[in-house]
């Protein structure tokens, strides 16, 4: 794995490059740790950790493991010379310039390894898919196991912790999202003490972890009988979500895609709230290249894993999202989320 | 709270300062959110959000809330000028040559906040002793309640979650470390599909988040009869951690603390095994400032929260760590973990 991704990554480069981003650290090489920086030369690639992970980081293939001391910069500082690409978007300005000081001829490059990440191989698509299997179980039992009303949305999200635990993820994506009634206007409201009301919109969001690779989905549960412009808000944005995923296929731009989503919910009696974008890649980070919205500057290409997720967000009343995560081919997609999309009530 | 943090850091700025770091800008405002900056002037503060967190940011004392358009740097560089200030140690290095490039004159600056953030308060304080607590009766239950030999330590790593769930905290700190025979000489091992057998030593690091504060500790088990060599180890360990904890007060420096649990370790049968640093400081953070390490730079002041880990770690055969979190007074500190430190055996 490693030998491949860093052969192909030595394509794409005019200088050695320092990799300091963890992530993309892990991409190339396995090794998962916040202390380590990989420097990839034409002929050689050396990963410096520090003695807590230096065992650990034995024996990838293609690449020599240096032990450092503990501060990394200072130490990279020392050992490198000449002319050093780094990723300038991900590296804090002080460490640049400590390099510099310390007489590197420093070149700032961006989004090198995160482009290569962009498309997954088919390894990597598996790990996915398998995240996706397990988050349509936990969904499955969420809605038929645990009870809603008269909870707090953190109870909830702790039940969905132990559902994803007992169908075999390795740990969440990200910490769950339960937004119940007026909560639920706020896109990115974690789940608080609030207690689930009868007749509420619940927005679940949530995912899970296995290898590295992340699930991201998001469904919209009722508590009891809804009013009529909250059941309209929930068709709207379903309407919208299969409008989004419609419109995905490789050479489509990211602005074209969420527009397509966009122009459902703007066409209808909920005109303006949708106050984010359509959706973005998800790969070993939650957010990743590419993303869909009203500013990417991308393009989407065979083996992106992206996103699709349209919501309706009424201030102080109620939020409603649908979220899948979807392989993009040639001539348009795979989904690989099979929970239902259908509005469900639970008790 | 927001006045009174942003008030004393008002009193260490020569120009005005942009707050990138979310944790720094959580601790300046109460705002949870990865989208944000706050912009501090003598006379006013401005907290950047976009769409998604607008709402969520409104009504903090003494800070207007403005809303951007979704990338937050470009907007930043339209919206400010002047003279700034930025957390150089924690911007990348082409979001600040974007903002240069929009006319802002850069001031570098490091830390700023962070040297408040290092001196906790009575409200941190009571956070912190309260997740201790939470911490506390998780490893009483731990030891009691649940089976180690012939389960894998990714299991026992969630009964932990489970169990820190059902004792009241609102998340984990971070990711527990369950590190059984070769394991546990690898200091930050995860949790992994590894069975734990009988007569290994397992390093149990783990922690939780009360209200963003964190507690953060290590016990190490014996699961059965261990050799003499590991039993002498522990001891060592043991000494070495109250060696350190006993060279805590303020004004100690962060080398000298460190140098007195190392001493103990480096003069047993063990030289040369304690690889990290004796501990770090422990709050909004996980590590935070100061430090306890042959490298820091840090001298040791009143309200300062520090951990206390010395470890023995022999490569492939074992590994032993015991942690405290203890908050440094005038004369000495405040140990809130109330879990014994003697050896126990679990099943």
């Amino acid at each position: 794995m490693s030998v491949d991704r860093i052969a192909r990554l030595r394509e794409l480069l005019e200088e050695p490059l320092l990799v300091t981003s963890s992530v993309n650290v892990r991409y190339l090489t396995g090794f998962d740790s916040s202390i380590a920086a990989l420097f990839i030369e034409p002929e050689r690639a050396r990963l410096f950790t520090d003695f807590r992970y230096f065992e650990a980081a034995q024996g990838i293939e293609g690449v020599e493991t240096v032990m450092t001391k503990r501060s990394l910069m200072a130490w990279l500082g020392e050992t490198l010379s000449g002319r050093v690409g780094f990723e300038a978007n991900v590296l804090p300005w002080s460490f640049a310039e400590d390099l510099r000081a310390a007489g590197l001829d420093l070149v700032p490059r961006t989004g090198l390894v995160e482009q290569l990440r962009a498309v997954k191989d088919e390894g990597e698509l598996e790990a996915i898919r398998k995240c996706c299997a397990i988050t349509d179980r936990m969904f499955e039992r969420l809605v038929t196991e645990i009870p809603f009303v008269a909870r707090r949305e953190v109870d909830v999200a702790w039940d969905i912790q132990r559902l994803f635990r007992e169908e075999g993820a390795e740990a969440l994506s990200f910490e769950s999202i339960v937004g119940s009634g007026a909560t639920g206007s706020h896109p990115h409201a974690r789940a608080g003490d609030k207690v689930i009301e009868t007749g509420e919109l619940v927005v679940i969001d949530t995912g899970c972890n296995v290898g590295g690779y992340m699930s991201d989905y998001t469904r919209t549960l009722a508590t009891g009988e809804l009013s009529g412009e909250m059941e309209e808000a929930y068709a709207v944005v379903l309407a919208a979500q299969l409008a989004g995923l419609g419109a995905i296929r490789a050479g489509v731009t990211g602005v074209d895609a969420d527009a397509a989503a966009r122009a459902v919910i703007d066409g209808s009696s909920f005109p303006g709230t949708f106050g984010h974008g359509l959706g973005h890649g998800l790969g070993l980070d939650v957010h990743e290249a590419p993303r869909l919205s009203t500013e990417s500057l991308d393009t989407l290409a065979p083996g992106n894993v992206v996103t699709v997720e349209p919501g309706i967000y009424v201030s102080g009343r109620f939020g409603i999202r649908i979220e899948d995560d979807v392989v993009v081919t040639e001539d348009g997609l795979e989904n690989p989320v099979r929970f239902t999309k259908e509005l469900l009530t639970v008790a």
